[in-house]
């Protein structure tokens, strides 16, 4: 039935420090469009490539951090369906009435045992910036900044996430095309609901609810590189790159944003298919895995998140 | 619950004049492994990004062509499942016994109405050289040739594409991401069971059966690149490009093997989600569709096929 | 003596027909940016990667075409002594004024077989916007259109080309990295003054002073590609390409200013010194030589010029 | 009068530990071609894109290193004059006989201030495997390894810097684009002879007649990242990148050879003429200067040498 109920991430909301800086760094360094500004003092974002109204959603508060990351679902009857099957493996579900965002349908909430807030979604207004559709130009006019052509993905930090890759693929209908198994047991999962490489990944970390990095597509490596060219240009604080992953074999970039949230700009990727087998790195090879040229973590991975 | 069902392209079956040169064209040149000769004649490849046994078949014969277009199903389930929505829309299915082709499970066939032969099996071995899973590398060795990753999809030409539409869309579960409509009626359609821009395509066109172009996905623009000057280098006849499609936003070349079947190599495109609106382009714009950059068909895209 | 004489390709001044489409054109499209509008109606532009004040002038006139092209010197003195050596070769030798162009100081000017006239000069002033030297960034902001460098070379039409080739190789020091070579003698010569694989290019022509195209150097196959984006995006008139010439081995797309003028930009190309043996071309692989991928002529090549 | 007296980098010979090792690492990694092992052990390789018979010699010895970097010169004459004003300036001049490498005129060598040997030569036969000059294909088989078209500079490690830039510029012509000058003298100096950015480099360095990196032309970023793939691939030793310099602005990566001596892969970097300004950097900003993504030195810039 080709792919049915999930279909991919739709929205990020982030927590920054200073909305200002905020904007300046995702519009005009990242390259997303600025959707609107909103009474409550959240501001939406899209990048130029999507469909939707918003994929970025950005709140001020007094500590960095990932709110909710939520996906699209094919139709309100998926999420239906999703409900009973999440409250049937026990957790509990809240709901989040439409309107709460803008052009927004009802959204359903629920804490995963890595203590992060994934939301599932139907319904989002088409942007009035989307793509064209008929007869349609490449773009509207040439991408700026990094040309972020979608929010892509997320790595989230947590405990249990033995439990989050069970309830993801069974509960959730994701599969897992790679994963880090350490002596002592997983270090890191990457799963997907579609045929990208990963549209969710978790490493395992004491702390609950942590956000490593929110991640941008970008088209290739030459964009990779001009990005990097803009981080040095711009003074934007960076972590790690440009590199390869191993896990997955994107190129990437590893930098972060005014409030010390971590932003990933990323290019290539296989294509995953759930017939395909799972990758697996051990414990030897994990540096490899994450960082493919360094052949090494920094310090930074396994300790700096929001 | 993700992608269920038919999972992607797996095999084509092509019909090649001569075997050692069709051999030397996809192996050395678009840079295909050869998996296999059987006793029957027939000729086994595959990419080396590709996990299964093998993607492309070759047969000798007296005119070039495709036999058919297999897809590759999740579990015999999904094909049982396929049968019996085939049969109820009118279409007869025969049946292909596992080992037919070598390490292949059992086929289920049917003539759709453009007069193409459309394949689904659930079952073939993993290949001895895919891709690494346990600490994998990139590849086992840098890609030779054109640096084809995969066998990645095919157009095909042919009358009743409406009925062609409805039966993939309706039965085979696909979705349609972009269309060409001209005033007396549906040209041309692109379409996906995954999140690929299109996995099959079809031209309306008086000759049931024929084929335009069997594709192969490279890395990129510079890949792209790449392969014309492999075109020039070994004296391959060349179609057109390198150019854009407008039509998935791919960037391409179109050649020839050395029978006369139409080749692609193609790099890019878009990520298609079943929510996205269809693009339609109009026969004012077609050309444009087509060939983004020379912005009108040439002569031998509507005829030449075989 | 490193390079002493001449240095580069400084000042192309061209004819267009409206200078505001024409401004358009050459400042949003391919990316140069307006330093000055004159008093007597020519206007001025420089490519973002330029450190002296301009490289292209647009004179507003009935005619489309090349008013002449300009060679920087290193020194007044190298000027000087190359106006006896023009004088004793044959020609006659005028005289511009110092401030005749804004910022620029005196030139001499001379008609050449082929009846272009060629400018020679020493002084120009640097460029409030060049490149930084201090601490430098690799650009002050993201370069905007096609990302033009750099007015790199011209392509000139006209008869004479044997005396033009004599000219410029034993009179101005030019070398000769590349020659077409047909039964009838000879058809077109690639000369450079420096280490690029050209400055400087001729085809043989009935008609004197002739431009075949202005070349902008781009940065890579990457940029090119996104250039032809730009074509179809802004609807201008395009030529042939994206495409390689045999000859230089660049990468190329031929394109049309609004006046008709021919405009190309360019990537890669050889690293040319003196001690090079010279490549000939013969009347069996012109067509390759001049576009690779074709590996024929179009017709407009040999034919549409101003 | 164009470029003349030196030409460009010709020669550089290596020291290394073990031949077989380096003849894998520079041939089969890097892509060089070996052109023959002769009866002393040295071992000369060439680029595919390089017309001369040899650039690279590699010499099995008890250390790593360099034992000189020779330039070749426009002729004898060139030769002869450089000669005498070396000697002029005070340095003793000796003569390596015509044959001492096969293939080879006789050269000329002396050691500048900072220890170094240099060599200058007029003549060495072109390279049976040369590029192609008649109706040339862009290259007689599609490049192999890290695809190096040319093996391109060399940075050198010793005293007197200060003295090593007045030869340079006053007795071989060359001129310099860019420099370090910290608060106690200068760090670092880039020369060159032709349009390169730089075809040497030198760094204070107490020590004299130090090797920093010998460095190899790839065509584009696009390369860079695959010869980071191969890095990776084949377990070659890394040192930083891919990256890019602020200074020259070229894209890179350091890496290693078997015996320790530091290779570069670079691509890009600006065209140098002499009328432009040399770029300066001081100590507040080298880090940027050197590595443009990291903006700060890593300790091996500083101290590892051979």
């Amino acid at each position: 039935m080709s792919q049915e109920g999930l279909l991919r991430p739709g929205i990020a909301q982030l927590r920054v420090l200073d909305m200002e800086e905020a904007i300046k760094h995702y519009v005009e360094y990242i390259g997303l469009e600025l959707v609107s500004r909103e009474a409550d003092g959240r501001v939406y974002l899209k990048c130029f490539d999507e469909f939707h109204r918003h994929s970025v959603v950005l709140r001020e508060a007094d500590t960095a951090g990932i709110d909710f990351f939520a996906f699209k679902a094919d139709g309100q009857g998926a999420v239906d369906s999703f409900r009973k099957r999440i409250e049937e493996y026990g957790l509990s579900v809240d709901d989040v009435a439409a309107g709460e965002m803008p052009g927004t349908g009802g959204r359903i909430g629920f804490t995963i045992p890595s203590g992060h807030r994934i939301e599932l979604y139907a319904d989002m207004d088409l942007s009035e910036n989307a793509p064209e559709t008929k007869n349609p130009y490449i773009w509207h006019k040439p991408p700026h900044g990094m040309r972020a052509q979608r929010m892509d993905h997320c790595l989230l930090y947590g405990p249990n996430i033995d439990e989050v890759e069970k309830f993801f693929t069974t509960v959730l209908d994701f599969h897992l095309p790679e994963r880090v198994d350490l002596p002592d047991g997983t270090l890191a999962i990457w799963m997907t609901v579609s045929n990208k490489a990963h549209d969710i990944a978790f490493v395992k970390h004491d702390e609950p609810g942590k956000l490593h990095h929110l991640a941008f597509y970008l088209e290739d490596w030459h964009d990779i590189g001009h990005a990097a060219d803009l981080l040095t240009q711009y003074d934007i604080s960076r972590d790690l790159g440009p590199t390869r992953h191993g896990i997955t074999r994107g190129q990437t970039i590893y930098f972060f944003d005014p409030s010390g949230n971590r932003n990933e700009v990323f290019a290539g990727g296989y294509t995953a298919y759930k017939d395909h087998p799972v990758r697996v790195w051990d414990h030897n090879n994990v540096g490899r895995g994450i960082f493919y040229y360094e052949r090494q973590l920094n310090e930074a991975f396994l300790s700096v998140v929001t």
